[in-house]
């Protein structure tokens, strides 16, 4: 690095400075932070850094790009999660849309964090332990024209089950009637689920992994040769002993057509007395967005798991986090960055914040106090400033307190045990769960409370008054 | 990698397909594409990839992941690149809010080849050997409270510069009229640029790189300190025989600071006899987009430079494309997707791209063909149908015919010599350059036009007809 710097940067630079390059670490730097996965609010800071100023500013771009893209996806992830629901499986599949395969598994790893179940990026999987799974392409099912192009793709001793399953699904076929199997061949595949024991017949099982498929049913046409295909299969397949996991939907009415999917399966499952077909789970995508996921929970569905890419990795409603890094202190003097907007105006001073919550457990205002300050009390009264050029002063009484940041970093070591995935990904859920559901409506939510001590309120006027 | 799978697919999986997975490989892979940084339509092939199907549907994610977002991003900085004019200097500056670290190398690269002139992302610079660029922090400038503090800043054998230098900023304040000064010290950075030979005073040089400042004025207040400091420090600098390198705005009205910017500089430089003073770059930043890029291009500006960042590698008015990966041909049998979105309906098989150029040279179609057919040639009429259900047969005559795919990978190796960034940069420009302005304006573009041959048009509706 300082080789590559010293080939860009003019010949007159002083050799002292790559000198002194060569020594810089961060055995100074000191991190706190809220827990990763942390409810968090504007204008509260996610991250303190204290040390050498030099060493601090090259840290920057750097934390600002770890932090700004994971907060916005997991957070688009948590809405689809609150938009869905708890019951309902959540697969990101964003990596063909994500900014190249690194960008991708960012994606992955916080759209799993902020309440998806699993991700169809394999490597994700593979370096953040996330279960995967995916779906099988339209170009798969378009790659067979008849039935008899489907035996040589089947490998190993298998031919046998092959057979029998040919002959069944003919069966099954004329039994429901449909006209169009030659034609529309759609090829489902399934879970190599077994009623006998495990091991026997260790031949029939199809090359199907087990988390990353179902029967895809609009290659063709849904309701026309999809859904019927798919039972005569699933029919004929469960006579040998194995059961479909399901089938996915990537057009259309995605609503509607569940329900229809819905209704022919129990029709089905009943008529031939296959009672686990009712019951299988309908998986859908088709770029699903926070939008479209809204209409279908409200006009009513039968869809289990719903796939979405696109509209997750992406952040379409707010492509990009503002996320900011200030200087709020330098030398032990506290600094302020004077601005007419008053949202982007910092808050001076090395802070604590303390996280106040009533009586029902809810939190209801992040105070931000100068670190030298005795922390709030509960059951003690407090007065408090809003965030705001003219706030008058107000008394709370918190009924807990909870003090937000925790030391990371210290002394160029890591000096915390850090959170797994799982730990972080279900502390989004409980620090979600202390949040009243007005602050956290998709549409016009009410903005949650943020506020300084007194102490820190006149520091701020004091600041802005002499730098006026 | 096999391992893993084995570790998350059901026990009964056959261990044949994990044998079978050892010996795949791109060996009998063919990729061929337009050159990197062509201009593309929709609904016209970029890539094709030719191979057995397993091997080339695993490729599917990849190759969509790889192209989609560097794709888009390239479009875009070429559609600033357009707006801002082929003088003005573009820098990259979105790492911060880009999608994870590795997610920020794409967004550089790719903004560097759609038609910017640097990136602040140092590594970057050091990959892919784009030109680094950037910003002096506010919170650097703000971390100094008064010209003492800047003393003990200023490394090596440069003390007895900084006593001159600050001796004389004194007195260009005092002339300059500023009563500002201590209370809000800007500190201006420099090119160590020398008016005598290079290597005499070799320890007066700033600890400064040379292309990643410019002094940053709205730190306080941009007309009443900035400026007038600003001007002090290149004053005196000048006297020591240094050159500012530029100054930079990074909030408030742009084109208007900057017209009032380069006004004061004007009249500083020759009132001071200090010519080159009047014309050093002035460099924007701030929240830039493509709206306000044109706002500040219709009112006249004295802008150089122009800083991007959010909405360069976020592409907010377009935050993902939608390229696809679609089978079109197998077994040497050529497939449909069926869908009732016209558009989103592909063209059937193996196939040529031909791109049509007027007399002025300019490109007016894109042709798809056959692979089989023989291709257009120059001077001679060919029958055509623009892409779409009822379109009748037109007969055009191009000037020029070219043939946009090439073979990139064949049997498993790159057959073909791959350009460098460099060359791929200019090649945009260049694939722009013959397309003509009605095509390329950002608001209401004319659609340009995508055909196929009358050959391919019949297998098209022959296949349509058969499916249905």
């Amino acid at each position: 690095e300082i080789e590559y710097l010293q080939s860009v940067l003019p010949s007159t630079m002083e050799e002292a400075f790559f000198d002194y390059l060569r020594t810089v670490d961060a055995s100074e730097v000191t991190v706190s932070s809220v827990p990763e996965g942390s409810v968090v609010f504007a204008r509260v800071p996610l991250l303190q850094v204290k040390g050498p100023l030099l060493v601090v500013q090259l840290l920057e771009t750097t934390l600002l790009c770890l932090v700004n893209y994971a907060s916005l996806v997991a957070t688009n992830a948590a809405r689809f999660r609150m938009l869905a629901g708890p019951d309902k499986k959540l697969m990101e599949m964003g990596l063909r849309r994500a900014q190249g395969p690194d960008g991708g598994l960012s994606a992955s790893k916080y759209s799993y964090v902020g309440g998806f179940d699993s991700t169809s990026n394999v490597l994700a999987g593979k370096l953040f332990g996330i279960p995967v799974g995916g779906t099988v392409a339209h170009s798969y099912i378009m790659s067979f024209a008849s039935l008899e192009e489907v035996q040589p793709r089947v490998r190993g001793p298998a031919s046998g089950l092959h057979a029998r399953l040919m002959c069944a699904m003919e069966i099954q076929r004329w039994v429901l009637r449909t006209g169009r199997g030659l034609g529309h061949l759609e090829v489902c595949l399934y879970r190599p689920y077994r009623k006998g024991e495990a091991g026997s017949d260790p031949g029939g099982c199809l090359i199907v992994p087990r988390r990353l498929f179902q029967g895809l049913l609009d290659a063709y046409c849904v309701m026309g040769s999809g859904v019927p295909n798919f039972c005569a299969v699933a029919l004929a397949l469960n006579q040998l002993g194995y059961r479909a996991a399901g089938v996915r939907v990537d057009s259309g009415d995605l609503g509607q057509q569940s329900r229809a999917i819905r209704r022919v399966l129990q029709t089905c499952g009943a008529a031939f007395q296959v009672p686990w077909l009712a019951t299988i789970p309908i998986a859908v995508s088709s770029d699903v967005s926070e939008r479209s996921l809204q209409e279908l929970m409200q006009e009513g569905n039968e869809i289990d798991m719903v796939g979405i890419g696109t509209n997750l990795v992406t952040c379409p409603l707010q492509p990009s986090l503002g996320c900011v890094y200030k200087l709020v202190q330098v030398n032990g003097r506290p600094t302020l960055k004077l601005t007419e907007e008053e949202e982007k105006m910092t808050v001076p001073g090395s802070k604590a914040v303390y996280r106040l919550r009533d009586a029902a457990g809810l939190a209801f205002m992040d105070l931000m106090a100068l670190e030298t300050e005795p922390p709030p009390q509960a059951g003690r009264e407090v007065s408090v400033r809003l965030l705001g050029w003219h706030e008058e002063a107000r008394r709370v009484t918190p009924m807990a307190v909870e003090t937000l940041h925790r030391t990371y970093f210290k002394d160029g070591q890591v000096c915390q045990a850090l959170p797994s995935l799982l730990e972080i990904k279900s502390h989004v859920r409980a620090s979600l769960s202390t949040l009243s559901p007005v602050h956290k409506r998709l549409q016009e939510p009410e903005p949650y409370q943020v506020a300084v001590t007194e102490k820190l309120h006149f520091l701020l006027n004091d600041l802005r008054r002499s730098s006026q």
